[in-house]
């Protein structure tokens, strides 16, 4: 399969479609180049108008709602570079991804919710999708968003 | 207008002057680049000794002595570029900035404080000021600033 | 003193090893490389497998307590980048870390917190461990750790 199969796969599992648009707020650009570097602003679980599964994780929503969540962010950044170069091919590494956990007082499993984004990355990209990530409980997001999610990848030399 | 007249007009508007110096504290710089590119440690909205609206947004402060603190944060980051580089316009691009917002319990307006740091990068940088943005809520912050703001940004390959 | 006699001393200090291994958890990567640049995903104060001082800053746990952690945190970083690069000497410099601190409800010294990590960096890796900085209270980390920190740095061109 190919990476925007895989992409597809992913999104149609999680029954998302981002086909109405990538919507955003704020003033400021989805993503920025650095010549062949690229930061991705941080994303929330937005489909079409949806923020999916709001609210604190361990007390609004679960774990596995999280995983979920953080799924729908991952596949969002991958989706802002794919419209920002053209393809999913282009990306050559991921460097770092930074995954914020709107957590109740008492949840420590940041990490098991990231995961969803890591696997998401993993799965779509295969051994480029391998990245460092930074995984923090923080007590509010935007929108009441469960979790936030920002990304800086290496594209190829050409695009 | 140049850029540092627009800088120094924000500045105005806020009531602010970095006259007194930029007073920092801990153990670490200010600024440090890597070839053209230049990290900006976090900065909170000081002016001269004092924490400009300090307190969680939604509680202690309302939405918009936020955004004021935010574009003090980030008045703050472009002055300490200047300091390093001599000169606001060496500033080719800000790739990213991150946004941490101290927060009451439901407040869930991250993006419309961050909007505040996005203005003043816009409205002194033009073009070169749009950036990345990743903003999230958290439970505290140094010396109970509202706000705090760091940033990566590109300088001009003379500088 | 070499580096790795400095990194050694420090670790002798707070009474840890890291002779068991960098244990670590999750499906991401510890470090990847960007050429000569290495982003270390966030670490939190793990020794074998124990936390060091969990829990909130301020309330479960005092500052000098939380800075201990923040130097694990920050040893961890540097072992990781000598595990991936073969010496300590191959750091040219360090370009950010972000330090996230558990934070009781009124802890506002995030900033003291953080100065164990910056204290490391400087006193192993002297001039080239100069770095800059954003600290920020969360609300919860991964392992109900009490502090994590990440890092990217430079790398000599013929590491």
């Amino acid at each position: 399969m190919s990476r925007e199969e895989r992409f597809l796969k992913a999104l149609a599992q999680l029954g998302c479609s981002f086909e109405a648009g990538l919507k955003r707020g704020g003033d400021y650009a989805a993503t920025v180049c650095d010549g062949n570097r690229i930061y991705v602003s941080g994303q929330i679980p937005r489909v079409g108008d949806e923020i999916v599964h709001p609210g604190a994780v361990g007390s609004d929503i679960s774990l596995g709602q999280a995983q979920d969540a953080a799924k729908i962010c991952a596949l969002r950044g991958l989706a802002l570079i794919r419209e920002r170069v053209g393809s999913l091919d282009e990306i050559k590494a991921v460097l770092r991804i930074t995954v914020f956990v709107q957590s109740a007082d008492s949840f420590t499993q940041q990490s098991e919710v990231a995961n969803g984004a890591s696997f998401i990355l993993r799965s779509v990209l295969g051994e480029a999708g391998v990245h460092t990530r930074t995984s923090v409980g923080v007590y509010q997001l935007p929108k009441n968003a469960s979790v936030e999610v920002d990304m800086i990848a290496v594209l190829n030399p050409s695009s």
